[in-house]
Parts: structure tokens; C-alpha cells; sequence
């Protein structure tokens, strides 16, 4: 991989050290699912043979088969997911396999993996907390009349309802939701086509790529794409304010079902999981 | 203040242990602000008789003169900026300035206070991002044929010109001011009307209200409105993420600074500042 | 497992949620060393019979050997490494293998085992700190007349040896050393005893079981020992400061190989890893 | 301030942009305490005579008394403490107060200055913990026989007493005081004599500031103790522990207040304020 003006192989225990194969594994899908719209896009430019790119497309997804049964042979010698699918994908198309690579680097390749990635897994919780909310606004529904205390510095102070609590923690989630919405416009650019730093000098089309791929919008600079990971701390920072209110919510119920408080109870079977109980009874069905 | 129930004074320690004057003064333009949208509120709504409410308007109006020209008694006995501003309020217009509380809280009214001030300064920092991003473009045009190296780990990798790293900063800032402009809007919804938790009984129409003090909306839950500080939390995140791309900017300009690089000088006049010394030169003109 | 007042079984999403034994399995080893110590203990107190400590004793052995030997079947059922162990323990010695819970909870067991894996990791990074610090002096030693610049904010200032700049890593990682020295003291203190948060009423003597553990103290309160995780970030904000330093160091390094420094030149076979090298050319001998 | 190869004067915006003198007056006496011991050193190595020392150290306690009436006139212009102090030490005395700046930079009279003022912070936070530990084992000295229930999760589990639970608080806050204690040596090292990064070519000797000054040790690298600041960062995550421990404690107290666990009384005076209160019942004598 490093050959080029390299004159001597990697010590072993740095390509050990430096092997990232152990956790970018997870996102193989998304490295196939973006090598396969590369590809179109190659075959779309003319730069590759559209039998080149059937031939591609036909053995990344064996490799996808292999890899979701279990049965691909992950190594650290080859350092990264990328590599791994690369290298066995010239495994069984041979040469060819190689011609991937055109036009793309490992650094335009990893940015994009993330994006799809975490793109995926904000629509999941995006979906998760929708779902909550909509239990939620049940919950509260049947309990428009139930008196219980507001407090302050848990104080009683005024009496309020428990739909009205209820409705609290709706707004919370609606702030979440919107938050991971707007990092969600951020995520979905596409960096893939700035290859290393400096873009390539192949006649690619960019925007074929990522229509492809369902981004948005193409990152403007390539320099900035390569290296911008923005995104993922802009969603951390939306996950930490979520996991926040849902620490809130579990700690009132904890509180409320106290012997002292005893505002509630809840079924033995969700005793070790407030969260869990929470979702499950605001849900309208079992996850 | 904390009379009621209570029978004995606050301990002076305590006084001035919880006093929050000492930082919260910064608010009192706004906080004045918000009184007299809220006194405007109530009369618009017969709360108040329309004679009433004028007299407290120039009464707060007095008030802002009085802390502008620096001639303000803060007082540490009164806690913080709402009870000094009504407490002064009171001695100039008399008994009638503690109606200005009908309906509100202190809750609500801090709440509304912090937005307000952040708001602006949101506003402020846009305006600043602006006009950075504006004198980068100035300069990445002159700079389209000025070659340099482009580095990955810090070795030379391949050619770029100086205008598209400098875009590379300013897709940087793009983003920063994304981030703020969302931010901006929750933010911008008004807690005034939820009182001490629970709402009031007074026939107030918060409308009227976030109008006159420019809010793009009213947050939906009483409870929530006056615990919620989840806004500042996303500003802080999302000026955290700001910084760091200052810090990379400066830290650029740094190492081409010195000897050994050597790829930009800047007048000794700036050479303790390098960031103003960016924003300078980028801006069209000096601040 | 939780039994007693409860009159359903736990639901399956909830234990599988709540399930520790995906992390908690590294602490294998440690909790049967505990339980050896502790089983141990309870034979000395007269509390077990001789005969039944050594069946259970054989039985953990046998338990770790399968542990080590990866034919340990974990369960999800069973929660955390705690339950698997005293289950399997169980299956193999029969109903005596119960008795070693004897006069302990899982609350104080979890704490015991954290703190036993911790000090075993944080002696582990101080050996290799000592390595490091140890290479870099003969490095230093090698250079103390090979002079290079001293810089103020990258600018050239006044000459310095490149073994006194070495000395100066020399001095972050003795810091860090001691740091890391002192958090080992309050990591070394035995909740053992505490059980549940109330202490039991079994006669047991827990110095006996702190001397078998090599533990330097006990935990003095029992509400406290089982509640204390301070240890654990005060580790996290010494290995915080020392990966600063790591970082620091790297960094320098990375600069000094840039064509514009070039000050020095790294083996290719090293050439992705600059700390790996770092630790190389300055440790006596290959790790 | 900046002369030397510099032909411009600094910038008016960046001036007052890069001024710490706004925060770094805190560090005044410290200063002057730094100060005098230099110049005392001075004198004692034969670098100074008697009298210009006598007339430097004069000079200083007068800078002291003026800053301490608040009749210092602060200027921006100036940049920092040291320059501030150092200037109007000049204006008293005339071009004798220049030579105080002899064999030392402001690189490492800052780096002192914070260790100075740390080290007198952390002696007073020490004390304060060591009097609440004291009221709360007096507290707990009343309580040994007053039954409370033990909480797991907030349900009732086994009882204990509430002088156990008090000195669980105090268990925690001995760890702090040993963390404090621990960060202390490490923020008692003295940098002076570093200069701007490579020492001084004067025949200084540091061993006698250090006995002066109270510092236990020496900075055994000139580039490592001016820009070492660890012990800050060291100082800050032993200051969170202990205030989460504060946080711990005073949930605790308000979630006993509440009329559902009704477990103490607070007199009135203390209400807005439960910490004070905790630290004034506990405490023997008032604040």
C-alpha cells in the first residue's frame, strides 16, 4: 500500500498499531454502496468500459454477500476497510478490480463512508424519537385531568397535569428532533471526488455520484472535504443534549416511583429499565 | 422577596452567595426590553389601564438611562437584575411599577432575558463571519495563481493555490454560520407567559408579546419554557466547533510564518494578533 | 436473578438492553481472583468449611481456564461477568457453589473488580512510561551537542541542544508518571465488605481479604465504597493529560519531518506511526 | 515593548485585543512576591548591589500599596501585570527599577506568577474542606443512632443511620482533599530562571528564590517549565470531582426536603442556599 519512495515494508507492529480494520469494518455497506455509484459514474463519464463496471459492480456485491454472512476474511495487513474490499475484490475479478480506484483516493473514500454512515443512523433515531413522541402525545392525551404537583427545587409549588409534564418532554424531544435535522443537511454532502486534497484530473461528474448516493449537495472545496469532520461533532454535541433529557426523564421516574413520591408504578418486567419502560409504554406498539 | 410563607431574613451570607447581580446586569437592556413589550401586552390586553402602563414605560425608560450613564446603585441585598429594576422602577413611578409583574414571573422573565441577549449576540457573531467570509473571497480571487504546496501530514503532496486553501477556510465558516443561523431559531421563541411554571390566570396574550420583541414563536409548554436552556448549550457547541477553525487558521498561518516555511509575512504591527491580523486583512476595510 | 418481590419474569428487550456482559467480560480474570480472595476469607472467619472453599476455589480455576481457553459459553440471560461466573461455577461444583456469595453483593464485587482491572492497567502504563522515559534519557545523552533552534510561537529564538528538547518529554511523562502514581493509592482502597451499601452481619474480617488482594487500604463507609467511582476519573483525566503530552510530542516530530524543517528523517518501516518511533528509537530495546 | 527587530508600533485594536491585563491583575501581589525574591537573589549572587536591590524592593512594596488601595492606574497600553508593575516600579524609582527584568523573562515570571496564586487557592479550598469534614463528623456524631432508610435507585432497601450517611459525604470529601494535596506538589515547582526558554547566562542561583518563594522543587527543564501547565489542568479536574461531590450532597439535602421525603427542616434564613447551609450546620463556628 505505502510503496511508491518507500524502500522497506511496514514494521509489523506499527501496521498493527495503525490498523483501523478493527472498527471501520462497520462501515462496509456504505464503502460498497459508494464504490458502486463511483463506478456508475466512471462508466457514465466514459472514462471506464461499461463491461468494466458491470464486472466491479457484480463482485462488490459478492463481496457484500460474503461480508454480511460472515464469511470474509478481515485483514490487518490490509489496514482498513477499503482496502480489504479492494484487495478482495481483485481477488475475484482480477485486474480489473484495480480500475476502481480511478479517480478516487482512501481520503475521499473515508469521509464518504462516514457521511453515509451516520446519515443512516440519524434517520434511525430520528425515527426512534418520532415514534416516542407520538406515544408521548397518547400518554398525555389520557391524562389531560390527572392532577399531580409542579414543584420547584422539588418544592410543591402549583399544581399542574401529568399530561402537561408529559407535554414537557415532548418539546424536549421536538428540539432533538429538529437539531439532528439540521446536522442531518450538514452530513449529506458529498467529499467523494477531492481524492487526496486536490481533486483528479479524470473527467468525472460529481453530481452523477451523488445523486447516486442521495446527497444533497457536493462539498465546494476539496481541501475542506478531505479533512472536515464538522459533522460528527455537531452530532454529538445533538446525541449529548438528547441523552440529556432522556437522563431527565428517567431520573422523574425514578423519583416519582420512590415510596415516598409514589406517583407511579410500573411492571416488574421493565424494573431494571426505566428508559426502556418509558418507550415501550408511550410506544404504540413493542419495538 | 421571599416573603410568604417564610419567617425569618435570608442569612447575609446566603444574600450574597446566590446574589447574581454581579453578572446578570448585563442583561438589563433586554430585561428592560421585555418589561415594556409585557406592560404593552397588558394593556393592549385591559390588564392594565392604558395611563398605568405609560407611566411604567417612562419609569423603565429612566431606569436605562440611569444604568447607560453608569449612575445605576446595584444592590446585592436585591439579588439580581429583575429585582433591582423594579425596585428603582417602584421608586420613581411608586406603588403603581409592581404591577409590571402582573402575570410573569422571575422564571419566565430570565428566561426571556437570556434569549433576548443571545439572540443578539448571535446576530453580532454572524455579522462578524460575514464580513470575514466576504474578505477571504477578496483575497482567494487574487490568490488564484499564487502556488503552494499542499500537504498531507505535512508532506509536500501536490500542487494548490493559495485562493483555494483560503476557500478552504472559507467553507470553514460557511458552516459556522449555518450552525448559528439554526441555533438562532430556538433561540428565538419566547418563554414570557409561563410564569413560575404553571402559566397565569390573567387573560394575557402572549402573541402581543413575542411580537413586539421580535420572536418567531412561543414555546408550546409552560414547564418546559422555564427549565429549557438547551439553546445555550447548542450556541456553546456550535462556537466551540467556531473556535476550533480559528485556531486552524491561526495555527496555518503560524507555521508559514516562520523561517523554515517562510511562505507569508505580516506587518509588525499585527504580529502578537495573527487572527486580527486575518480578519484585517480579509476585511474590506478595518473595524 | 431478581427474584424476591418481583412476579414476572424481566422482559427480553429490557435484558438484553441492560445486559453488561458485552464489556464486562474483561474483568473475568479479576473477579475470580476476587472470589478466590473472598471464598478464602470466608474459611478463615469460620463462616465456610474448609472443604467447601476448596471446592469452590478448584471450581473458579477451572471456570478461568475455560474463560482463557475462549470455550466459556457467555449469556445475555445471565447480565454481567458476575452471574456468568457464579452460574458456570455452579453447574460445576453443585449447590455449594452458591454459598461463595456469602456476605457480598454484586454492588461491592463490580467496585472490587474495576478497581483490581484498573491497577493492573494503570501499572501496566506506568512500566511502559518508565521504558520511554528511560530511552529518551540515552537519546538525549547521544545529543547533547547537537544544537537546533529554540522557537517562541515558531519563530527562531535562541539555540538549544536537541537533548535538552528531548529532556523537556523527559519532564511531561515523569509528571504524568506521578500522576498516575498518586490516582494507584486511592485505586488500591477495598470495597469489598460494603455489600449491597449496608455492610452484612456475617463475622467477616475484610483486611484478610485486602492482604490477599494486595490492596493498600479499605474503603472506610459502605454507602460510600459501593457509590465511588472517583477513581476512575481521575485515571481518565491523568491518561488525558499524558495523551496530550503523546500528542505534543508527536506533533513536533511530524513538523521536524516536513521538507521545510527537515531536522529529522524516520525508516520508512515507520513511516504511519511517529509515536511507535518515538518509542522505538528511544526504548533500550524492541518492544 | 515590542522593539528590538520590530519598525512599527503594534496595532491600537490589537493592543487592546491581546491584553490580559483585564484578568492577569489578579496575579498583583504575586507578582511583587515574585519580584522581590528575584531581586533578592540577584543581590545575592553578586549580579545586583545592596543598594539598587534596596531601592528595586522599596520601589515594589510601594507598586503593592498602591494596588491594594485601588489607586493603581491599569493600562492597557502595557499589556500585562508584569509590564504594568515593572513600569510604574520604574516611574518610583527610576532606570535602576530595568534592572529587575535581569536574568528572567516574562515567559517565566507569568508561568510563576499562576503557580503562586494557585498554590495560595488550593491552601484555602484545603482548609475549607478540612472544616466541613470536621462539622460533618460532628453531625454524624449526633446521628449515630437516627435511622434513615439506605436507597438503591431510590427504592428503600436496607436502613442505616444518618451519621453513616454523613460520613459517606465526608469520605468523599478526604479523597478531594488528597487529590488537592496530591495537585499541590506538582503546582509547587518554581520555573524562574528559565527565562524565555533557555536560561540565562547570568550566574544566578535558583535555589535560593525557590527557598524564598516556598516552592519545593525546581522546574528541571528550562522549554518544559515555561510552557508546562498541567498542574492547571491538573488543579480543574480535581476542582470538578469535588464539586460534583457538592452537587451529590445537595441534591441529597433538597430531595430530603421535598414534602414527600420530609426528612429535614432548613431554617428559612438558609433557603435559597442549601450548600451554605450544609457547610454552616456542619461547621463549628460561622463562616
Amino acid at each position: 500500500m505505502w510503496g511508491g519512495r518507500f524502500s522497506e515494508a511496514t514494521d509489523s507492529f506499527v501496521a498493527a498499531f495503525t490498523a483501523s480494520v478493527g472498527f471501520d469494518q462497520r462501515f462496509a455497506r456504505h464503502d460498497i454502496q459508494g464504490s458502486i455509484a463511483h463506478a456508475t459514474m466512471l462508466k457514465e463519464c466514459g472514462i471506464l468500459e461499461a463491461s468494466e463496471v458491470a464486472t466491479i459492480i457484480e463482485g462488490l456485491q459478492q463481496v457484500l454477500r460474503e461480508i454480511e454472512a460472515g464469511e470474509f476474511n478481515w485483514s490487518i495487513a490490509l489496514e482498513d476497510v477499503h482496502m480489504n474490499v479492494e484487495s478482495r475484490l481483485t481477488d475475484i475479478v482480477g485486474a480489473v478490480g484495480k480500475k476502481l480506484h480511478t479517480g478516487r483516493s482512501r481520503n475521499d473514500q473515508v469521509a464518504t463512508d462516514i457521511r453515509l454512515w451516520l446519515r443512516e443512523e440519524t434517520d434511525n433515531i430520528i425515527a426512534l424519537l418520532v415514534r416516542l413522541q407520538s406515544g408521548l402525545l397518547d400518554l398525555a392525551e389520557q391524562h389531560t385531568d390527572t392532577i399531580m404537583p409542579g414543584f420547584t427545587h422539588l418544592q410543591t409549588a402549583q399544581p399542574v397535569s401529568f399530561g402537561h409534564h408529559v407535554m414537557a418532554w415532548f418539546e424536549m424531544l421536538y428540539r432533538d428532533t429538529e437539531r439532528l435535522v439540521d446536522a442531518r443537511r450538514r452530513i449529506n454532502q458529498m467529499p467523494l471526488g477531492s481524492a487526496a486534497l486536490a481533486g483528479t484530473t479524470f473527467p468525472i461528474d460529481r453530481t452523477i455520484t451523488a445523486k447516486l448516493l442521495g446527497f444533497e449537495g457536493i462539498c465546494q472545496n476539496s481541501l475542506d472535504a478531505v479533512s472536515d469532520r464538522d459533522f460528527a461533532i455537531e452530532f454529538t454535541s445533538a446525541a449529548s443534549i438528547l441523552m440529556m433529557h432522556m437522563s431527565r426523564m428517567s431520573e422523574e421516574i425514578i423519583l416519582w416511583m420512590s415510596a415516598q413520591f409514589n406517583f407511579v408504578q410500573i411492571p416488574d418486567r421493565f424494573c431494571t429499565s426505566l428508559l426502556y419502560w418509558l418507550i415501550y409504554h408511550a410506544a404504540k406498539e413493542k419495538p
